[in-house]
């Protein structure tokens, strides 16, 4: 099946979405070339190619917090993946400590009637 | 703010997801360089860079189903964004005629006493 899938637009690599399967937080995105895809697939634990240390890496093999894969699916161009985990260990993905590794709000202007977001929202 | 974004590791491109704010479910994975992202935080309507076309892209342009930006965070690596949204138009997100493009399950191995997916389930 991961052979189907197209590495071919970003150079052998794909972004791979990870999501809490119990909340449908976003907790994170990684990218995968095909060996670390076939091991999340095979191993049910999500592994990435880290891009900076040019090398598979299993999410969580120091922490603990592994990310068991529970789902997966791919888009209608075949070259993303989008993964629901459980989050084991004590459930925090970000290396940062906190659950998500999407944290940081961006401010934006906003359209139609929407009411701006307040100064707290946008901190 | 955008200018804080790390554009550097995907030759100007940084990878977007899109989450229906107020369902959780994951949508579609586009690309942004910085004038997408520009146009995204200041129209408020998501602006995607296609790769293919080699220009920008407001998503539903044609079909009128615009991603309306309600949030937006970056991650701890300020090199991958996370838009939650409101679809407009008939909701439908995909080419295809489903509301996320991520429609098609990919089987695996499961980990530890995860019984296997039924094959309804990975249909």
């Amino acid at each position: 099946m991961d052979t189907e899938l197209d590495f071919d637009k970003m150079a052998g690599l794909i972004p791979a979405v990870v999501q809490d399967s119990s909340t449908g937080e976003v907790l994170m995105v990684g990218f995968m070339n095909r060996p670390a895809l076939e091991r999340t697939l095979q191993g049910g634990y999500v592994t990435f190619y880290s891009r900076t240390r040019n090398q598979l890496w299993t999410k969580g093999e120091t922490s603990g917090n592994r990310l068991r894969l529970l789902s997966a699916q791919t888009d209608c161009d075949r070259d993303t993946m989008l993964l629901q985990v459980q989050v084991e260990g004590d459930g925090l993905v970000c290396h940062r400590g906190t659950r998500s590794c999407f944290t940081e709000a961006v401010p934006f202007a906003t359209a139609g009637a929407q009411p701006a977001p307040s100064a707290e929202e946008i901190r």
